[in-house]
């Protein structure tokens, strides 16, 4: 059966995706978004590797070779009045929430950039929440969190909670979360929000632990370019693996922050794309904040690295590793195994990270090779 | 050796007799108020027992008594800038944060009420954090926490942290938080703002998970009837000792949420002034998150209930108790095991709650028997 899927941040990397796939799969799609990734790329010129028309004309051209239509609002949803009136008259069955500032370098940079951050994410959380509440208590919630939230603990990450025995007591409670950056943080505090609405209220909510997302090639975005979602490979919105198979391409050394043994859950856009289908398609049947840990391989940094090498190798081009001094504060090697059961019991077969697929987005890279501004590669923001 | 001490939110019921008592010691004391308890006490008409001079009368009247000056400054700490300037020009040795909405029935009473205190709790503590940042890292801060951050788990509270063991590896983090309002859940997000930013740049901070706190005397406010802190006996700010009190002065019934086997640990006023002196005689000599468990015993509301009923039959009040609907959604009987060792171990002699104390307050409430409002006591704000 059809469902009403409103997407929050449905202009950003993950959302528009998201929308297409939602709607490819004839449920109904209204995006809402306010532009703030374009607005703050401009600003501080770190566009992406290539023009994204916006919503308007995007929608449009998905109109004209599927005919199918994606609903567009642009709007923010700190301002409660137009986040209500939005859930009001489109009356989704499930709100997918990527409508935060999603940078922790953006978010590291200074006094304006850390209220931003703090104000965007949370308040358009507790928005949302009291617009669910006044809506329809069950509209179920699915909220991108990240694995950034756990930290980097010394002991195995499990979905969401933690059984504890302390001095002969036991209790279950939300996993210890420690982060890495004031962004990180938010996404902390965003799901003790959720937390606390879901046992008071009886939300019926999905938070996804997720992992860097790499990947550009969805069924949906292959016919036309300008459906393409962005690829970032700046300081502030680009993700590792972007940065180094950009710097494969433009003949850069990657660089790697410090000893290179930061180690993260990483997947595919693709299986993004899977797990917000497999959440939307398995609500939580009562109240719960269930939470699923979203990424499909663990990689570290230099892992990445010989990655990207060995791929680019294939293809022609030559590069190496040069290490930089670490402008974040974080461990550099690490104990690390976070666990990913929920998905998988839930149908999701992973698509691993492979040369091929390394090979293929270079491919793409290297179409728009002389866009590359390498001036917005090296970090300018330092964690202390 | 003389400090200055620079008091946020020290128009409040903690804030001021905490000015006097630190200016009575020869420190030198800024207090910084927005007057919010004040305007919001009159926008919901919940006017404390008798009335309180502004801050500028105050600070006269003290100063006419023991020759001793507060400064005032009047503004916001929302207001970055603001808040900046107080900090450059003050120079203090400590910052004692006390400038947080501190009301969990206001905050579940509607959205307006939610959003305020979810921006105010966590912009103004942000803020704190950058000025200090700014101006100088080694200020000591001493954050007002609370105990209902750890919410009623089934296993002993410890002070701040949790040793962990799981599955044969071992970490400590934050002891787990789950709070009961949404005010008590901003607490659970400050903390977590302070540990991100104590870890990232090193700050020095003091948090204080406190208990609620009772009793008016205090040797500095003794002297003159307009030196008196508030006296809150309403819904939004009055706490349940308060609410009894005045119950039992007026001839009302003692009105017991639920069961009454909600239990949490409480201290006395002067306690927490000798807290507050004791984190600040003692702070942290390298960068740190110290959290301090603070109150003295725990009560079940039954067990305050059954003390105040003794108590006002020894100067001739009757009353009794009653059973009223619960308006929170909290577990009306559980295991309550938190531990205090902290403030012992740094030399706090409790006070505590007697039926001498209690006597001693009733007959001061007495005094202003006439300006009860019992329109004001009943919850008006339901969780659910």
């Amino acid at each position: 059966m059809s469902k009403r899927i409103l997407i929050l941040g449905g202009d950003g990397f993950l959302g528009w995706p998201t929308a297409l796939n939602q709607s490819a799969k004839g449920n109904e799609v209204l995006i809402v978004d306010n532009y703030f990734r374009r607005n703050t790329s401009d600003e501080y010129k770190v566009n992406t590797l290539y023009d994204i028309p916006k919503l308007d004309e995007r929608v449009k051209i998905w109109k004209q070779l599927k005919n199918k239509s994606i609903q567009v609002e642009i709007g923010d949803i700190c301002d409660y009045e137009f986040l209500l009136n939005c859930v009001k008259h489109f009356k989704p069955d499930v709100i997918i929430h990527y409508a935060e500032q999603p940078s922790a370098p953006f978010s590291m940079m200074g006094h304006k950039e850390a209220s931003f951050t703090l104000k965007n994410n949370l308040m358009g959380t507790l928005n949302l929440i009291f617009a669910v509440k006044e809506i329809d208590i069950n509209i179920h919630i699915v909220k991108l969190g990240t694995m950034g939230e756990y930290g980097t603990p010394n002991i195995d990450i499990e979905e969401g909670y933690l059984q504890v025995e302390h001095k002969g007591r036991n209790d279950k409670f939300l996993f210890p979360r420690q982060a890495g950056s004031l962004y990180h943080t938010t996404k902390i505090q965003d799901t003790d929000l959720l937390f606390f609405y879901v046992r008071v209220w009886g939300l019926k909510v999905t938070d996804l632990m997720q992992g860097p997302v790499y990947g550009l090639f969805t069924d949906e975005m292959e016919d036309d370019d300008d459906l393409l979602t962005a690829f970032n490979y700046d300081e502030i919105f680009g993700t590792v693996l972007n940065r180094f198979m950009v710097q494969a391409v433009a003949g850069i050394p990657l660089t790697i922050y410090g000893k290179g043994g930061q180690t993260r859950g990483y997947l595919n856009l693709l299986d993004t794309l899977k797990c917000i289908d497999l959440a939307i398609q398995n609500p939580p049947e009562s109240p719960e904040l269930r939470i699923l840990n979203q990424f499909t391989e663990t990689f570290t940094v230099n892992e990445l690295a010989d990655l990207v090498i060995k791929s680019s190798e294939l293809i022609g081009l030559k590069t190496r590793k040069e290490i930089v001094t670490n402008p974040r504060k974080e461990l550099e090697g690490h104990y690390y195994n976070p666990s990913a059961k929920g998905f998988k019991n839930l149908g999701l077969k992973p698509h691993l990270l492979t040369e091929d697929i390394i090979c293929k987005i270079l491919q793409k890279i290297m179409r728009f090779k002389n866009k590359i501004n390498s001036e917005i590669i090296q970090p300018k923001t330092k964690w202390t």
